[in-house]
């Protein structure tokens, strides 16, 4: 049974949640580690990141009986705190630049719930964490292994993966900086160029790259690719802009002599020696670390005066965005790619 | 009803084609326009790409009835000609680098046809192409137009769409150069990127971009968003491996105040003043042009002796591929990569 | 967009609820209709059902705005009561026969909720019965009416629709009566036959019929029937073991000239004289009322001592049913499948 | 991944086919078998049929290779012949009671095509018993066998299925009968009604009992029931006008204690004692014979005159179908339907 999630919920409205559909049964709900999970996608303190307190403590409302997945539809759902709606009534006809406010205020004939973002929120991304979670617990029992890291902020570039040889043994060590990088340098280079972007008002964006270890051959089709899969997840994930998988943008300017992966026996293993093709060949995993990149704008929230419209009045207006908003997203970002990635793995490797 | 389309064939089994589910009823089914489309995806002239000669004539088998669709399934096929298979015998246990030969070997359990690419070749995209002309049809009539170019091949770079007044009336001039290009210089700065390439037994790589002008407001979604199914079928393509959306992987070194598009009214309409978010944002469509990239990789085929695997042995082995191959698909591919966008926006439209 | 629902939770677990996606934003949600559909589907006093009370009071979680829908993916959840789950400790491991306890425990490996039937369970029905009022209210903005009652329950059958002339005016009257029957005198009979069948131990089929008014011309395909979307989502419905269009079953022992409908213009309308194809002609509606009967089989748990299965201990055993239980539930199910049925009507008529 | 199928063409167009996606690779064609399959479903000599002869020879076009399927998308096609297309420019305003005429043109705006019914023709199930035969070959790999009969025809009546003892036996026996029934007695008599409707100018209905043996248990789900999965293919079979399983409408009138299954250890397996659910609890299969029955209108086209529509000029009008036209199709449907049953079991067994 393929497997499917919905997403539910707006930031101000009573709760926000998800259902999974077409889990396997039996599996162990460990929620020590989702909530561990969970816990990387919060704020973080001293200021790297939005200093708004979130609980965010999923309850299960369906699906799991004595602490494993009965196999039928998985309900978790988040309860909104004591959200002040009132703030948003100001600025309310305003569209904030880079933001969704004005596409989702045509798309639902304005009847969106505008406060706070609704629906577009980057709270949705909580439960995304949780369904992501559940999916790394089933892939784990498959020997299956995502993990990621800051590979780019702003000017300040981390040590990539090394496409043939990332371990999962790294991903540990990544998740337990202040922020997700290999690299210690690039790590406080990366804090101090947001806590630059905090004082001059502005944000920063960055790039996220993907490790999935563990990866069986023979997952995906020609006409649905893996790469399809994932970026169709990953495309409904705010602020990414972008994909490319192993070399991606690079083979743009690469001679195939250059980049073709060379194949060689490994015993009774075939192996690559090289991965430009980012575990993935014709659609297909090639049983090579799968590694790819996605891009994050810069937060669209800033302090800064903007030129913007009124949607209501449908005049120009000058648009001032109050309160803290986090400068920059990325090391939250990681845990909630990582989550697309897995779900997106999870599906693939259920269809087949 | 949804638009869904199924590409079939081996590229030398009896015929490739493709079925379209959920197409509209009426719409005048233009074989000028369409043969003039499969036209620029066929091997040019001149050393520019392969040399063998492809008829490529698509026959409509179902639905269409005194030139038009019937909104009843619409099967094409195109008969394959007198392909010589025995060509493949001696290196068909070879996986070539950088092929799917070993991915769809493991994933269909050796039971896929081999000769020529079998389903993986890029012969495929010959339905597709009619696929995409038949949705540009149609978009057309909504005044929608899809265009590309070469905006990347190798070292050389061609001038970029202008994101926010990037015009239909530049796609014909474009099409009509001997690759397409905005820039003349670039055009033959990349015919002898090609030829060099070709006198190296190697390929290049190369960036296709594409604008959608004429895109109305609040098409997509949240939770299924326009770059999702874009993406989606992109991948689908053969040789691409990434895809970004307006400043697309520029947003990973950018920060908030210089990226985000402000916003003016003009009269009645909302303007974006830039348009670094690529048409789209919160996975709706602005009204923007919608412009995005995607990275094609070089040719996988090159003459080259290349180290591999003999599948079937298990050993390893030495490739060197004969006949002629394409050094660069970037011309072809750029129709191909359009016919996809078209009917990814198609799919988005109907939908809504 | 597609309109689509999952339903989730178990009958013992922390709640029970839906989720629609696709919905279209700006629809009044009319709690007042909503909870009197809700109400249509309780247990009556009287003993003509099960007297465990049920609060079922749905929360909306998601979608909803200022009292309108918003166009993002509605949740409604209920949560469950203090049940006494201990009560089923006993018997857990017998099979009751006609449940879905045996194929349940095989399907999911015996990590399924058990108690009270988990997601099996007949309760699963109230978030059915939500979504279906908040289908009929788009369904009424359209002038479309859906309405039923019961046609037989065991030996008693009530007047059948006119299939020709049906009236939503007719509906009102059936709902008001103490079972759903166009015929006081059936309806007396069948509460008879209800309280016969609890002192006997036992429990009693029946079968529900359908009205679709108000329904356009053209809705549904050859390839995606009317017919086939309407009964797909009928068999997610508990206890239905059958359904028919029009004539249905009677069609078996018809002839052509018989049962063709004739066709009349109406001024500037087309009519059919009679409707025995039930309002759908290939898959597509033909502008009659469509019109169909579902079977329900009688209510699985009984009294009476029946032959059955230990499932751990893989030995025959008998099994007795304790408790209350509907002796009928065709009273209730009425409303379930017209909530079924506005949600496929709703399905189609949004997907063109 | 998930089993698709797609059925394209027109009766008097180029041609018809189908396309199946998500086949298993390596599956043996077995064209004699196939072959066999397409001549059960052509019309029969002696009067019983029409007697329009036709070839349906499919052609192959994708997805086989060397005699197995390859796993990737198969079409398979069959060319029209010479058809006389003129003989339906006099009626072609003219709606057929009881045919898609008249909804498929509003469908379809008026642009599909009218001639022998086009996509709507009986003709398209040739590609869907191609399909089937197909799901057959791969289902008798896992044991699981489909078989149908002629259970009632007009007045006449059929022994049914032991609906606990059916074996695959009897399929072969059936078969080869000149109509398909397991008693002689009934088949004689089925032969003398269709002879009589034939010289009444009319035509008759009849209804189709189907048996899957084999079946494991645990296939389907509550949410995306067996029944359902059946059901909505079923409806796509032109003529199926309603579908019950096990006693089916016999549930309408029955006791509990009359119905309900009891369950007995057979040494280590499961059996039920009777199988009034038709192999099928909770939407998922028991392991008993999944045993259905679906209802075949009589045909439309009878050589009576009919009242009816001139859909262009919007007049009544009298029809008088010319041509020889089969009086019952009951035979040629039992091995259409047998054809979607066993695809949509494959699809549910795929699916897990």
């Amino acid at each position: 049974m393929q497997l499917r999630y919905s997403i539910f919920g707006e930031s101000h409205g009573p709760g926000i949640g998800v259902v999974l559909e077409g889990l396997p049964s039996g599996l162990v709900v460990d929620m020590d580690f989702i909530e561990s999970e969970m816990n990387r996608r919060r704020a973080k303190k001293g200021g790297l990141s939005t200093p708004r307190l979130e609980e965010d403590r999923p309850e299960i409302i369906s699906g799991v009986f004595e602490g494993r997945t009965t196999g039928t539809p998985l309900c978790a759902m988040i309860r909104n705190g004591n959200t002040i709606s009132s703030d948003y009534t100001r600025t309310m006809n305003l569209a904030r630049p880079s933001h969704a406010d004005y596409t989702g205020r045509v798309r639902y004939g304005g009847y969106n719930d505008y406060r706070g973002g609704g629906h577009f929120s980057g709270r949705l991304t909580a439960p995304l964490v949780f369904a992501g979670a559940l999916a790394k617990l089933w892939l784990a029992e498959q020997g299956v292994r995502v993990g990621g890291h800051i590979l780019r902020l702003g000017p300040v570039e981390d040590i990539p993966f090394d496409l043939v040889h990332v371990s999962p043994d790294q991903f540990g060590e990544i998740a337990a900086r202040t922020l997700p990088t290999i690299s210690e340098e690039a790590c406080e280079q990366m804090q101090q160029v947001i806590q630059q972007a905090r004082t001059s008002l502005t944000s920063v964006g960055g790039i996220i790259q993907i490790a999935v270890t563990g990866m069986p051959v023979g997952i995906g089709s020609p006409d649905d690719s893996l790469e399809g899969i994932i970026s169709r997840n990953m495309f409904a994930v705010p602020a990414v802009k972008g994909i490319e998988f192993g070399l991606g943008f690079g083979f743009g300017s690469a001679y195939g002599h250059e980049v073709n992966d060379p194949m060689r026996m490994d015993g009774d293993r075939v192996i690559f020696l090289t991965n430009n093709n980012g575990g993935i060949l014709g659609g297909i995993s090639s049983g090579m670390p799968v590694i790819f990149q996605v891009v994050i704008k810069p937060t669209a929230s800033i302090s800064r005066e903007q030129q913007t419209i009124d949607m209501v009045n449908h005049t120009n207006a000058q648009l001032q965005i109050k309160g803290r908003h986090d400068p920059c997203i990325l090391s939250r970002a990681t845990v909630v790619v990582e989550a697309a990635t897995a779900l997106s793995i999870m599906q693939a490797l259920r269809d087949q």
